[in-house]
C-alpha cells in the first residue's frame, strides 16, 4: 500500500473503482493518497485501457498509467460472469464508495444502477463521472478532454488573438472533473456520517470545465461580448503577463497599485507611476499594450535571472517559464518532496496529491503500481471476511 | 442564504473565511454550494480587494467578485482592533473551518497561527492556501496565477510549437488550488469525525498546478526530454486535436482502434484503416501530422455542423469550439441548469459547483452577493449565542 507511516485522513474507507483512463483513476488516486484503500476492478485480459497508453517506460509498461494508479490494488473481474459478480457484490457490501466513469446507462445494464444499489447498500456512495452528466440531451455522448475544453469555451479563451485553436496543455477537463468528484464523494461521506445514508454523485466533465471559467462568464455578462484568447495576459489585471527580457521571457503579476510601484522601482522607471495611462489598476488593464512595451523596454537591459532576483527582493510576484525538467529540479519542489518515487522500481517520480495536513505528511514513496489482477488473493480474502490485505 | 430547498451535504458546518481574491474565495464558495454557512471576514473600508476587480457590472460592482462570493455572508472586522478580535474569537469558537490565503506568517503575526489555534480550538480545521506552501525556501513569496502556470511547467506545454508564451485562459493555478484545498478540508473533517481532532491543511498553488501535469511528467521520464506545446493536440492519443472543416474548426477525439474505425466510416475514408501508418494507436500518435492532413482533406468537403451530427450518430467524441455565449445557450447547459442566476439582481448568471447529488439538486438561484459588512447584525448574534441567521 502507500507508504505513509501515519494513517491518512481517509484511513478505513474502502473505495471500489470501476473507472478507466483518467478522470476516475485520478479521483481514486487522490482518495488513495488521502488514506483510503482503493480496489481497482478491471476487465480480465486487457484491463484499464490506459495500461496501453503512451508514454511507455523502459520496462514496456505505461508510465501514464503508473502516474495515476500508484498505490491502488487490482483485481480482474468479468462483470458478465456469474462467479465474478458474486465476488464483486461481496466487495460492494464492504465498500464505502464505488467510482465509475462508464457512459451513463452502462452501469445499469450491468445490473448495478443506482436505483438498485441504493436499496441493497443504503450507505454506499456511488460517484459517476461522465462527459456530460447522467441526464440531459447529451447524456449518451462520450467526451474526452479536448471535447470539453472546446465545448465549454475554455479553448475560446486559450491561445493568442487570431491564432489557431489551442488547448490547455494538460487534460484539465478530466482533472477538474476528478477534483470535483473527489469533493462530491467526501461531501457525501460527511453527510452519511450525519444521516447514515449514502448517495449518488453525478459529475460532468463538461460542467467541471465550465465551472473553471471564473472570469470569462462575468466578462460576457458585463460587456455583451464573448472574451477572446489573450496569450499569457490576464483580462482583468495588468501587468500580468509574460514579458521578454534580454535573454528570454519571465512572467510578472503586479496588478495592485502597491505591487506596480514596487515593479517600477525594480525597473528604475519611476516615470511609470506618473504616467496617466497607468495611474490606476483599471487604466493599466485598458492600456496594457503600451504598458507592456514600456516594461519590456526596461527589461531588455538585463537577463531573466537578474530581474527575477530583483523582483523577489522587492516582493513582486514573478517567475521563470520553466520546462518540466527545470520544475522538477526546483529547490521548492525538492524541499517539499512534491514528487516522490513510485515504488514499482525504475525510479519514476510522480506528483503527490498536493494536500499537506498535520498528522499526514507527504509520503516518501507513492506505493507500487498494480499489475492487472496482481492483488487477487488479498482482495478475495477481503471479500470473504473483510480482512485480507495485499502482501 | 443560498436557495436550495433541501439542506446540502455540508449543512450545519460553519466556515470562517479570511481569504481574498480567488483561490480561497472559490474554495469557500464550493463549501457554500455544498451547504456550509460561510462567514466572510473582511477588512473594514475596502474589503476583499476583488470587490474592485474588473469586469464591473452596470451597477458599478465587480461581477468577478460576485461570481465567487455569491451565497456567503459578510462582516467587516479589523483584526488589529481589540473589540473586533473579541468578536472574531467568538466566531472562531463556533466555526468548524477557518480558510485563509495570506502569505505564510501573516496569520501568526495576527496572533492566530496554527500552534495557538490548535490549543484553543482543537476541533478546528485551518486551511491555508498560498503561492508556494507554508514551508520551504519560497515560503515568503506571493504568487498569482500566471506565476504558478509558468513555474510549474504548465505554460511550457500550452500554446503552439515555437510560438509565444501562452497561459491556459482561465486561472487554473488558483482554481486547482481551491479544489485541492476543498478536498483537504473535507478529508480533515472526515478524520475529525473519527478522532475528534481538527488539523492544518497546507495547499500550495505551485504544487496544485504541478499535480495537474498528468502526462507531461511521465513523458519527461520516458523520453528524457521536457515535452513541448502541441497546440490543441494530445501527446499520447491521435486523432485528438482541432481539425478544420469547410467553414471552421471542430475537435475530434478518436484515439482507440474502435473509435478510429468509426471516424473513418463517417469520413467515408476506409483507406485510413488499411494505411500502415495509422494501423495502431501508437503509430497514429507518431504519424499524427500525416493523419491530420488526411482527416482535414476529408473534412473540407462539408461544414462543421454536418460532421458533428454524423460523428454524434456514430458515437465518435467530437464537438464545436464554442465561445462563452454559445456555451451558455447550449441545450445540455440549459437542461441541467448549470448556470443559475445570482439573487442580487441584474440577472448575472454563474456556474454552480458542478456536483449533483441525490438529495441535493442544483439550486435555481445562487444566493445573493454580500455587500461589505452587510450581515453584521446576524453574525454578531451568531457570535453571541450561536443562533443568528441573516435576514
Amino acid at each position: 500500500m502507500h507508504s505513509n507511516q501515519t494513517p491518512g485522513p481517509l484511513d478505513g474507507f474502502v473505495v471500489l473503482d470501476l473507472s478507466r483512463v483518467l478522470s476516475g483513476p485520478y479521483c481514486t488516486m487522490m482518495l488513495c493518497d488521502l488514506g483510503a484503500r482503493v480496489i481497482k476492478v478491471e476487465q480480465p485480459g486487457s484491463g484499464d485501457e490506459a495500461r496501453h497508453f503512451l508514454p511507455m517506460a523502459p520496462d514496456g509498461k505505461s508510465a501514464y498509467f503508473a502516474a495515476v494508479n500508484r498505490g491502488k490494488e487490482s483485481i480482474a473481474l468479468d462483470l458478465k460472469s456469474q462467479d465474478d459478480r458474486v465476488i464483486f457484490e461481496r466487495l460492494l457490501a464492504r465498500a464505502d464508495v464505488l467510482v465509475e466513469n462508464y457512459r451513463p446507462g452502462v452501469l445499469d445494464r450491468l445490473g448495478y444502477g443506482w436505483e438498485k444499489l441504493k436499496l441493497l447498500h443504503p450507505r454506499l456512495v456511488l460517484a459517476s463521472i461522465s462527459g456530460f452528466g447522467q441526464t440531459g440531451p447529451y447524456r449518451d455522448r462520450a467526451a474526452y478532454d479536448v471535447v470539453v475544453q472546446a465545448m465549454s469555451g475554455m479553448m475560446s479563451i486559450t491561445g493568442h488573438p487570431g491564432g489557431p485553436p489551442t488547448r490547455a496543455g494538460s487534460s484539465i477537463g478530466d482533472l477538474s472533473a476528478a477534483l470535483f468528484a473527489c469533493n462530491g464523494i467526501q461531501a457525501a461521506l460527511l453527510r452519511r456520517s450525519r444521516t447514515g445514508v449514502g448517495g449518488h454523485v453525478d459529475v460532468s466533465m463538461f460542467e467541471a470545465q465550465i465551472a473553471m471559467l471564473e472570469g470569462a462568464i462575468p466578462q460576457l455578462w458585463c460587456t455583451g461580448q464573448s472574451p477572446q484568447p489573450l496569450g499569457a495576459r490576464h483580462p482583468g489585471s495588468a501587468p500580468f503577463d509574460a514579458f521578454r527580457a534580454a535573454d528570454g521571457h519571465l512572467v510578472i503579476a503586479a496588478g495592485s497599485d502597491h505591487l506596480f510601484a514596487s515593479l517600477a522601482a525594480v525597473l528604475e522607471q519611476p516615470g511609470l507611476l506618473q504616467d496617466p495611462r497607468f495611474a490606476q489598476r483599471a487604466l493599466r488593464v485598458v492600456n496594457h499594450a503600451e504598458l507592456k512595451l514600456a516594461i519590456e523596454s526596461a527589461l531588455a537591459r538585463s537577463p531573466v535571472d537578474h530581474w527575477l532576483s530583483r523582483l523577489d527582493e522587492a516582493g513582486v510576484p514573478a517567475g521563470p517559464l520553466n520546462d518540466v525538467a527545470t520544475m522538477m529540479a526546483d529547490p521548492q519542489v525538492v524541499n517539499r518532496g512534491v514528487l516522490p518515487e513510485i515504488d514499482s522500481g525504475g525510479g519514476q517520480r510522480a506528483p503527490v496529491t498536493p494536500i499537506l495536513m498535520t498528522g499526514h505528511a507527504y509520503p516518501d514513496r507513492l506505493g507500487r503500481v498494480p499489475g492487472l489482477d496482481q492483488d487477487r488473493e488479498a482482495i478475495l480474502r477481503f471479500a470473504q471476511d473483510g480482512n485480507g490485505l495485499p502482501a
